[in-house]
């Protein structure tokens, strides 16, 4: 996998937009968890990842036994959480002459407690891993770990005691953190509790990502990326209603563009708020689309008013790139993101979500009634048109990609949710591509939400639903307390970094279902 | 190595002598120090340990490189320090889109830097070997450790960044810690620069054991033992004179007596003071050579009154082991400390050990003119004829000890400083010593202070500094920056735990160089 590292980047800093975003800091809410139970991680070769977590003793009886150098321990908190964590231990036997010496690994599945992070040797950094050795001079203690961590499990191994004493540990908890108030989500009761199911653990997934900013992952980055925030705020809006939080967002994004207007892929905001300098075709244009969003969910003139500027720019930007065809050019160093998957032509999703994006550009110009409206009605007819004409295959009714005339999933997926067809050819090919499944399929599940929105908007609810059961379903099956950051029913061990210890497994772009259920009401 | 553990161990606090000694706590003057070069360590077989530290570059100049995954640097800081360590980091290249992770490993030698300690495998516990493993979520960040280490160089392993970043160190200091105030000390000028340079290292290694007590190793231990104690305070008598932090030290141990009324053979002062479960037949009556040592210098004759009774049960206890030929009774399940020397025999050592703890005794209550003198003086007489009746081997010439008649240095060491025998005899009993040097020999500097002291008070000053030469001046050849706790010159590596690792290089009961040194016009 490469990454995107911009030589002489210029950020042109908007101090007002920046404060904006500040004042609208969320409250965060923290409450008190305690473990569950003391589990043991055994093989099974027929769970995900071949580990499966078993119930050995309430987590009650821990301070039962008391703990020497090589013991260890696994505690499971019942469901994920994110949050911090604080330790109580005292010793027992003669007075502690040595530090304890104590390791902790924390994970989200199974597999982060029985496969060793030493192991780990994926391209992404392995201080993602989460795990901590500690040394406590003096003991009786309390230990608050000063970290965020994400999981489910923690493990405690001694590695070092002396010989002269043990210890026993007690009061563990979490003091589990989400800037989401639960109690705003209005429940849903329905017949069918896959579905029921599937919508309460995507809130508990959009929930655990609410931080500070709707982060992607509370274990891994943490940030605030543009694609996943245009997906959390949609579902947002069907639960939580916490729109604030993703005005910030969109403040955030605002207060840092390049010195051509365009803005990041993602940002930090910690130390201070930093543009990265990673910056995607699809997910500048998703600016716009997340300032539409807002603006239908919340009718919040002014931040439209203050804000169109940024997303029309996106918007300029983006046709910037068309060729004397009206086509996005394709070439080998530029950057969409669309989807992960392997050897994916990015130029025909990519002008979808030119389309997709313009046309919201045009709602909110209505809206505004400013005279960018003509010019992109009349930009986005000649490249609707653009696309039909050179992009579709008569032959193969798909549309093709990249100078190969790849046929992918997405392509068909993103040409459907931009409208470019009538709704019959669209329900027709849907069809066709669920039928004759082109190689260049789909990787993740923010993929997957486009395939069952464009299988929606295409009339194929059954489909939908069916694919949702499949995929989100399968999750669930495969034991998830939140939605993954990718998931492959054919292929469980699935990781793009090299290693399934490093996924992600609580991701904010897999947190779509609930918003599926309750926006096309399945 | 056998420890020991007490069980139904009853503890008599004495608030009031506990809060004279929180009372006498002491101010911890604090001094910062810089690193002063970037060392590689190197093996070479001509060195202790097999290793090496070889100046690379100025410390000045380690913000010239950036590090990145898998680099790492040595630093020295020039000298032993004993205190707090504080880092900066700042990121280079990209905003950094992964925790930073951080190997520390900090040592007082240079085989600390180049063997690993997860090889360590010896008893002690390995929670001694000074590391850390951190994780830095916002960069640029200032990292202040939370514990004390003592160390004069510290390696840093850069684990992890990720591909998009590099980070820079800046501005590592330590914040040095010692209630030692070093301005105190009246400098000698010695025309032999040798003794001159023990006298410096002893007064070092002296300053970094002082800290809220006297530390046995501010690396490793870092409590209060009654033998260490003794001889610290002979030190400081010397050279430093924080008289009130002895005084300190004997109202902790006379704070925490058990129900017999003796004194455990160390403490520990956090998280409050507790006695341990260790009682040493000779480190219990040196308390009473303590406080007689304390009042021969201090005169504090409040004191001595206040804390007699404690030091007199001592002696009464000691007492209570006499056979009836008024031999301590020789058994495989007692206590008595003397060194650590393999196979050692300590019944004569104890003896000798009583008999020149009661003289002293004896000189206390003639200050305190009370009636315990009489029958202590009786006492004495029969204990040293009884010694002499008993354990002195004719036709050896040596004093025997146990069932075996082993002959011991250290019984004729302890013999001699007990004043059992004349001038002349203990002369050529300690000529004999050294020219027969019988096989069961000294370990410890302990036990080297001993044997100097033994020779000294024999009239042998050459023979005396002779053997400090060959052995703390081997440890300054050697590349000392304190006296260690172990040391033989004929077996470098030799380490009583099983690892040279884990030995402490900064030992009180190394710091005696300087009292003998002055005491006896060296």
């Amino acid at each position: 996998m490469s990454i995107q590292k911009v030589e002489n980047q210029v950020i042109i800093r908007n101090q007002a937009f920046i404060e904006k975003a500040e004042q609208l800091k969320p409250q965060l809410f923290e409450t008190v968890v305690k473990p569950v139970s003391i589990v043991e991680v055994k093989e099974d070769s027929n769970v995900i990842h071949g580990w499966k977590a078993e119930f050995m003793a309430p987590a009650s009886t821990l301070a039962d036994t008391e703990y020497g150098k090589k013991d260890s321990f696994i505690l499971d908190f019942g469901n994920h959480q994110v949050g911090y964590l604080t330790i109580n231990i005292r010793p027992s036997g003669s007075p502690p002459d040595a530090p304890l010496k104590l390791k902790l690994t924390i994970g989200e599945m199974p597999v982060e407690m029985a496969e060793p992070f030493e192991n780990y040797d994926g391209w992404l950094s392995s201080s993602w891993l989460q795990e901590e050795k500690i040394f406590v001079d003096v003991l009786p203690a309390t230990i608050t770990l000063p970290r965020r961590y994400s999981f489910r499990y923690v493990k405690f191994e001694v590695v070092d005691t002396s010989p002269k004493y043990r210890v026993v540990f007690e009061n563990i908890e979490c003091r589990a953190i989400t800037s989401a108030n639960i109690n705003d989500v209005d429940s849903v009761s329905h017949e069918d509790t896959e579905i029921q199911k599937m919508d309460e653990i995507s809130i508990k997934t959009l929930a655990d990502c609410m931080q500070d900013v709707f982060e992607d992952g509370p274990k891994r980055d943490r940030r605030l990326w543009l694609g996943d925030l245009r997906l959390q705020a949609l579902a947002n809006y069907e639960t939580l209603k916490n729109n604030d939080l993703v005005k910030r967002c969109l403040y955030l994004f605002a207060g840092v563009p390049d010195d051509k207007g365009k803005v990041p892929a993602n940002v930090f905001i910690a130390p201070k708020l930093i543009a990265d300098d990673t910056y995607l075709y699809d997910y500048s244009l998703f600016f716009t689309a997340t300032l539409h969003d807002y603006y239908m969910e919340t009718k919040d003139l002014a931040t439209l008013k203050e804000l169109w500027p940024t997303a029309y720019r996106q918007i300029e930007l983006a046709l910037e790139r068309l060729d004397e065809n009206n086509i996005v050019k394709d070439s080998s160093d530029w950057w969409s993101f669309i989807d992960w998957q392997e050897g994916l032509n990015k130029q025909t999703p990519s002008q979808a979500v030119l389309i997709y994006t313009m046309k919201q550009a045009i709602r909110l110009a209505k809206e505004l009634n400013v005279p960018e409206k003509d010019l992109l009605k009349a930009r986005l007819e000649e490249i609707t048109v653009a696309a039909k004409t050179y992009l579709w295959d008569e032959k193969q009714q798909f549309f093709i990609s990249g100078a190969d005339r790849q046929v992918s999933w997405a392509s068909q997926i993103w040409m459907v949710l931009a409208g470019v067809l009538t709704q019959d050819e669209n329900k027709q090919l849907m069809n066709r591509l669920l039928i004759e499944k082109p190689t260049i399929g789909i990787a993740t599940p923010y993929m997957y939400h486009h395939l069952v929105e464009a299988l929606l908007v295409s009339g194929e609810k059954e489909m939908a639903i069916s694919e949702m059961k499949t995929y989100w379903g399968g999750m669930i099956r495969d034991g998830a307390d939140t939605f993954w950051e990718l998931y492959d029913p054919k292929n469980k061990d699935f990781s793009p970094y090299g290693s399934h210890l490093i996924n992600s497994y609580c991701h904010a772009w897999s947190c779509t279902p609930t918003y599926l259920i309750r926006k096309y009401n399945l």
